[in-house]
């Protein structure tokens, strides 16, 4: 650990804002279930007696962000008072400090609101802890020992798929051509798609203007919105893949808009537009029916794929074991932060099941870039059938927004985990006070 | 439906407190994973146009509560203005829009404090109608066609293991004998069994004394919470299984403390004092887990009991379907009150696995004593391996307190789903400001 870490560092202030962007008016990320998305945020700041801030969120959809604001504040009194280097030593025993709290893991545990906090607390800690060495959080994660990776996970309730010998063991062997991947990362990006062209709120013409300039940028990859009216979805799919080609990919998402066996005869009507996968095809819960429709799906030569909603690391482990899905997509800001992320790309390397990571929302992309380059340079090693999502939103309220170029995710440079918002922005947009709200109210 | 409901019932206010009980001071409830719980409540009235009021909560374990008061607070707008009749007319629809805001899902969906939330507010909707009905809320469910109950349930993500066709079957086929069940019921009460003897927390002296006085009164079943240290296990459960001798019910209960391979192991060195399950043994998330721990100790003769953390009818479908459990524990206050509950119990039926609610806490004898009244009259017809849960405290803070005879809850007369506190009580212990918590503050 570096000088900057023994400054200590003591966290003496907590605050949560309530942060929200009016998306819903133009329908960006409309989708089956969620038809008006208002892309918010429980943004966390931490100050230090050093000086030094931490920032943190975790991703809403509008209405009830201020049930995760309130959730965070109660957690605020686990971490306020203790030093970046007390929780740092001991990540495991901090995180679990944080989910299992005698009182409030009724809340959950490990799920929902109580979990988003945790999120976007433990997000913030990190993001203090990669400003105090000095680096980004990709690059902190991939300068780190293994020993102390595995240190920072909490193992509880997946041992009997993945102990803390087989994780060290994973990281390890992955230790070979590391640098090799680093520079590769470093000059030719993480491979990206785009979901910004097919939301379901788009008319027919949006999504051809869309496609048009996505090809014309370089992307080769697309993923389209599906599930509320069968008709239109074979229109919508044919038109985009009539758009790309055969030789780009195409993916299809529900947002959990099904039921089992309609989920299956669904997708199969879409099969003739080839997509790679079936994202969210019904309830995040139903490990054994996301299975059946594997089952199903695999000889029409459709994978599956879900995790934005997968609430922790308990049903990414069972996913894994029931041959549920094909494609896994972590998210930043659903999971418990960094830890608990670490903890399912170990168990998705041990099925040999590919990380595709959920991203768009606001600051999911600036968040879960670090996870999967450091997946690609000290986990994975492979980039077989693997990208991460971009959508084309809400960056510029970020100070280090993600940076594309080819339909890539360029590695962050700056110190950190790249999501602090311009405070002029977070001021703007305050739910309810901010100039954009009481505008938007008064009308 | 009767004149009442014809008179509409406009609901026109909704509040909700948070109010706690120090319980932890003297480590009521204390198990392996809650050390300290003081035992609260979400507490909601709905007041109506007419002058009848609603009362309905969710139970949780004291820091906290005030995020769920606060999603509460953002569920009201979806309640307020609307009429019982409007609400009762279509329930299902009611129970997806409360579950399904294209905003609020997001924190969920159906899981966590969101849920706990909803729970609250629908155990006061019911309330409310069975009021208005002038009838014990397990007497409105008997007295109503199997269609109305049908049309009560959602069966999203449920119809590939039940759809409303089978669920109107199963209530059909058990009308045969109905009116004999329910005058059993009346005047023998249904089983019961107590966890009052054996918290974790309690030294041997008081398991004695305690143990000794319920035998006393009746009861025959016993529950023991375990987990914490497992020499000291093995010493408490046989001065149990000593006290009550060979031919009453022991049960344990872990709370979630272990992973797969430890459950199987510490409760196979428990085998010796015959327990008629284990309960809660690993993470609530874990199907696969408990379908494990199932097969491992069937050959011993140890069942598998789960659900007062089992979040919503998706789960349960999934632990029914791979054989994860041998009891259901419903809980009135987690899952999406009897709505959902409905669901879960004629699952079960389907299934052929015995239902025995999780009770205790504050008020969850209260609520889930008229579910598991209406599941004996209406759905099993059976007791065989059935009995609820019972815990002797905080009784006294309900205008309708359960009623237990001989270890036999006696079915409420009053109107209601039995969950109004008296006013004084919810004054005094209000959080923060009520006196019992001033005084407590103070010290």
């Amino acid at each position: 650990m570096n000088k900057s870490v023994q400054m200590l560092h003591r966290i003496i202030n907590l605050t949560v804002r309530d942060v929200r962007f009016p998306t819903s008016l133009e329908q960006h990320g409309s989708d089956a279930m969620h038809t008006d998305p208002d892309y918010s945020a429980a943004y966390v700041v931490l100050d230090t007696d050093s000086g030094l801030q931490g920032f943190g969120l975790t991703f809403t959809l509008g209405k009830g962000t201020e049930i995760v604001v309130c959730a965070v504040n109660a957690l605020a009194g686990l971490v306020v008072g203790r030093s970046l280097e007390d929780i740092v030593s001991n990540f495991r025993g901090f995180y679990r400090l944080l989910t299992s709290d005698g009182q409030m893991r009724w809340l959950g545990p490990e799920k929902g609101v109580i979990h988003l906090a945790t999120a976007a607390v433990l997000n913030a800690v990190w993001d203090l802890w990669a400003r105090a060495e000095g680096k980004p959080l990709w690059k902190l994660l991939v300068d780190m020992d293994p020993k102390q990776i595995v240190s920072c996970v909490d193992f509880r309730y997946i041992t009997d798929v993945l102990t803390e010998e087989e994780a060290l063991d994973i990281l390890m062997k992955a230790q070979e051509g590391k640098q090799h991947r680093e520079d590769q990362m470093l000059n030719e990006g993480y491979p990206a798609y785009t979901t910004s062209c097919a939301w379901l709120g788009y008319s027919d013409q949006q999504l051809k203007q869309l496609c048009t300039d996505a090809l014309k940028s370089g992307w080769s990859r697309f993923k389209v919105k599906v599930g509320a009216d069968l008709e239109d979805d074979i229109r919508r799919c044919r038109l985009i893949r009539e758009m790309i080609g055969p030789n780009n990919t195409l993916m299809i998402d529900a947002n959990q808009r099904w039921d089992v066996a309609e989920a299956i005869s669904w997708v199969s009507r879409l099969a003739e537009v080839k997509p790679l996968w079936i994202e969210e095809p019904t309830s995040p819960d139903d490990i054994l029916g996301h299975a059946a429709i594997s089952k199903a799906l695999a000889p029409l030569g459709i994978g599956v794929a879900t995790g934005e909603q997968c609430h922790n690391r308990v049903m990414f482990k069972q996913l894994l074991q029931a041959s549920a899905l094909q494609f896994v997509q972590i998210d930043s800001c659903r999971l418990g932060s960094v830890n608990e992320n670490l903890a399912v790309l170990l168990m998705a390397h041990k099925f040999q099941v590919p990380v595709c990571p959920h991203a768009g929302g606001v600051g999911l992309c600036e968040l879960v870039q670090h996870l999967i380059l450091f997946d690609y340079i000290c986990v994975s090693a492979s980039l077989s059938n693997r990208m991460c999502e971009y959508v084309d939103h809400l960056h510029q309220h970020f100070t280090c927004p993600a940076v594309i170029q080819n339909a890539h995710y360029m590695p962050p440079k700056d110190p950190g985990y790249s999501c602090e918002m311009l405070e002029s922005s977070v001021k703007s947009h305050q739910f309810p006070d901010g100039d954009i709200w009481k505008q938007h109210m008064k009308k």
